[in-house]
């Protein structure tokens, strides 16, 4: 539902909902097969280390725990109510938190406005609003933090942690990105589903994330905004990047961003999102995966402050399937000897004489650690420099692992330059340990050309988009 | 350099650069850290079972084997010669290789036209022209074939056995390919770089690949077309889908085009490209990873012989992502009761009241393998269905490996129906597993809805081709 600003009593309580002293789970089960049962087991399981309290008017125990028959029935203060209860039970346990004076609920239950009971979400919405009760959701499936061990919902991991706060409509999607982070180290700061987004809006989100200390990223999925001023507003108020993935734009996306988290699409375009994150300075992905790897990059390294981009590869393949990318992406690379005057000459003396000084700098399949060292090293140290992607290509007499190394240590070297530094490692196993490895030591690398380049030019548009902030 | 057509001696020793009986291996040293050397252990390593001839006038032996002064001292017949000489050597060598009837030679010696030396490479390929020996390269990693346990080159994997041959003019490219063989279990049939291709044409080895039995898809990495007349005239002759994928399109690119591999881009443009794909019936793709992912599903799956896709999905965001994808591709997802008539509701009795029976059809986070199998029924017997992506997420509920067996059977039972099925598995580990598993069983998967929904618009681009060859 609409709101006309991020409001204070809202964001002020969304500690709560990300770090609550104590829990009431209304809806949990003794079933272990059970949603309601998976919350409580969750929230044990990853080690929340305050109190819960299961609400089950039919159990004296649920996983172990004493359970209450109603929220108004629990002796101790309550921060969060966690709702995985029928839709028509869902006014009376809001009551319940009013009347227990709960700060903040959410409501995981579906079957609300997506499937045509809008009146039914409004009503809630309003009993909330008029009590200064902030309700996330309904129809979603939790949030949580690696820094907490926090996992509240129908979650199986947490994510490892990292430098992004993910705000997704979509559970989903949520849970792949949770996925995607154990088996390929994206790391979070926290994530929340907000579903229907009947009540505490993104607005909200994005303000209290704009204060999260672990926070240095945000990513934002959204089906539909209700409230684009008020999104705008709390966008530029944050000063840390946004990257947002638009669903819903096609016209058959359109009834199923409805069908899914109730969002109304009808009478916008793709042009109007456009401009709202224009407005918001907030950079758009198109695909999930762009979506992933450029907050990963965002969150990770500084922006670029120009487009003088070094690419330095041992595979010439891969140093062409990039530059045509930048060019692809509004951002052509530029030979070294345009970027500054002496770095091909210095750069070449660290390649066979089949490699090429250009840009993409191709070192050659041969090249050894020490040419590599003594490439990056040139790149970094040019003053003219805005950034840098590497690339590691394992030919048969190429040391990834020590390449590797290396390149974790040129990084921790010159990271007081403010410089942006991305690898790209494709190939085998052996090179995705090397990607995860980087990424554990703060460089975004990625496995092919394109999503290093992508990265790149957000962390570029980044540079343009905080030049106007100050 | 320029054909004129397909060349009928070329095609037919092909078979001796990737089934040779026997390989004299040029420049072999006896150090373990030289290309030289790693050429011969490569061989070895991966159980070559022919005949193996070092050639190297300082030693006797080359890593236990026999060595020879030069090729004309081999007492055996020589199918393929191998060089990995230094460039100014290479004329003596092919001088003996033509003495000794030697059926076809790669030269995988860098520093020719690369970087200057047009005159030398374009002696060297008169010279074989001249003596109907076909050259393969110079500049190249190698080739091999996971059918044979053939590899040969400076090649740290062999690829999976599988449906894709894959023809590249880069050799770091080629080598991230077949650690993506490795890693993802993208399948190969056979492999080889061509470098600057002097002499044998990209337009040979796709007539070589339209009669390899183990062929049933072509990927053809390009850097620069010298005649694009006789890769038209050789694409049509191809009764197989062929992906292409060309670099060095944009401005500096064209120049790391030609000192990465002497392609001359100048005067071309990527419209020029679009025409000449368009000509030859062939799907270019636009990234590195699309050109993996549609070559795997056209290896793997039959053509879409129309666009009434269906998605089944426990993931409403990843039915959103893909409907949107599909229109931005140009192929919009129709709803199901425009596709057939009573499937919505054959398919609503498989979901939840909150699941949503549109298309993408969501059958909710709660989806039992049960159900997944209903839907995946109902559709697949459809016989308004053109083909179907199926789509897991992975939440506290989902069954992941049943949900995975299911598919496989249920693509098994169905095959003879025609109709490509692809999967999406969005997640941890588990997913990736699953990629994998459904991938070894003939079911291309991906990680994201935009690469299944990439390789669906590819079956059917290959569905409109094919009719038109008939």
């Amino acid at each position: 539902m609409i709101v006309k600003h991020p409001r204070d009593y809202v964001i002020d309580n969304l500690q709560y909902a990300l770090n609550p002293k104590s829990i009431a789970v209304v809806g949990a089960s003794r079933y272990s097969t059970k949603v309601g049962y998976k919350v409580v087991d969750g929230l044990k399981l990853w080690g929340y280390k305050g109190d819960i309290y299961p609400v089950n008017p039919r159990a004296d125990k649920v996983n172990g725990l004493k359970a209450y028959p109603t929220v108004k029935d629990i002796p101790e203060e309550v921060d969060l109510a966690f709702l995985a209860v029928p839709a028509h039970i869902v006014k009376s346990v809001l009551e319940d938190c009013v009347a227990k004076k709960v700060k903040i609920v959410v409501i995981a239950t579906s079957a609300f406005k997506e499937i045509g009971r809008g009146a039914l979400q409004d009503e809630l919405t309003q009993y909330c609003r008029d009590n200064k009760l902030p309700l996330i959701g309904p129809n979603l499936v939790g949030m949580g933090s690696p820094y907490l061990d926090f996992n509240c919902g129908f979650i199986p991991y947490l994510p490892i942690k990292g430098p992004v706060a993910m705000i997704s409509q979509s559970g989903a999607n949520l849970l792949a990105a949770l996925g995607s982070s154990q088996k390929d180290h994206y790391g979070m700061s926290f994530f929340v589903g907000l579903g229907n987004k009947a009540d505490v809006d993104f607005c909200e989100f994005i303000s209290y994330a704009g204060r999260d200390k672990d926070t240095k990223c945000l990513a934002v999925y959204i089906e539909g905004l209700d409230s684009p001023d008020a999104f705008i507003e709390a966008c530029q108020n944050v000063n840390k990047p946004i990257v947002t993935i638009k669903v819903g734009g096609s016209k058959i996306g359109e009834k199923a961003a409805f069908a899914h988290t109730a969002s109304e699409n009808a009478g916008t375009s793709d042009a109007f999102y456009d401009e709202v994150f224009k407005k918001a300075g907030a950079i758009r992905a198109t695909t999930w995966e762009e979506f992933l790897d450029i907050s990963m990059a965002l969150g990770m390294q500084p922006p670029a402050k120009g487009d003088n981009i070094v690419m330095i590869t041992n595979g010439g393949g891969s140093g062409l399937l990039s530059c045509d990318h930048f060019e692809r992406r509004g951002m052509p690379m530029h030979e070294l000897n345009e970027i500054s005057p002496s770095l091909s000459d210095r750069i070449r003396a660290y390649m066979p004489m089949f490699g090429s000084p250009l840009n993409p700098v191709d070192i050659s399949g041969t090249a050894s650690p020490i040419q590599y060292k003594g490439a990056f090293t040139q790149a970094m140290r040019d003053p003219n420099v805005h950034g840098i992607i590497g690339s590691i290509c394992p030919t048969a007499v190429t040391d990834v692992d020590a390449v590797t190394d290396l390149v974790i240590r040129i990084h921790d070297t010159y990271r007081h330059l403010g410089k942006p530094f991305i690898m790209e490692c494709q190939g085998g196993n052996e090179c995705q340990e090397a990607i995860l490895k980087l990424r554990d030591h703060g460089i975004p690398a990625y496995a092919t050309a394109e999503q290093a380049v992508n990265a790149m030019v957000a962390l570029y548009q980044y540079g343009k988009i905080s030049k106007g902030h100050k």
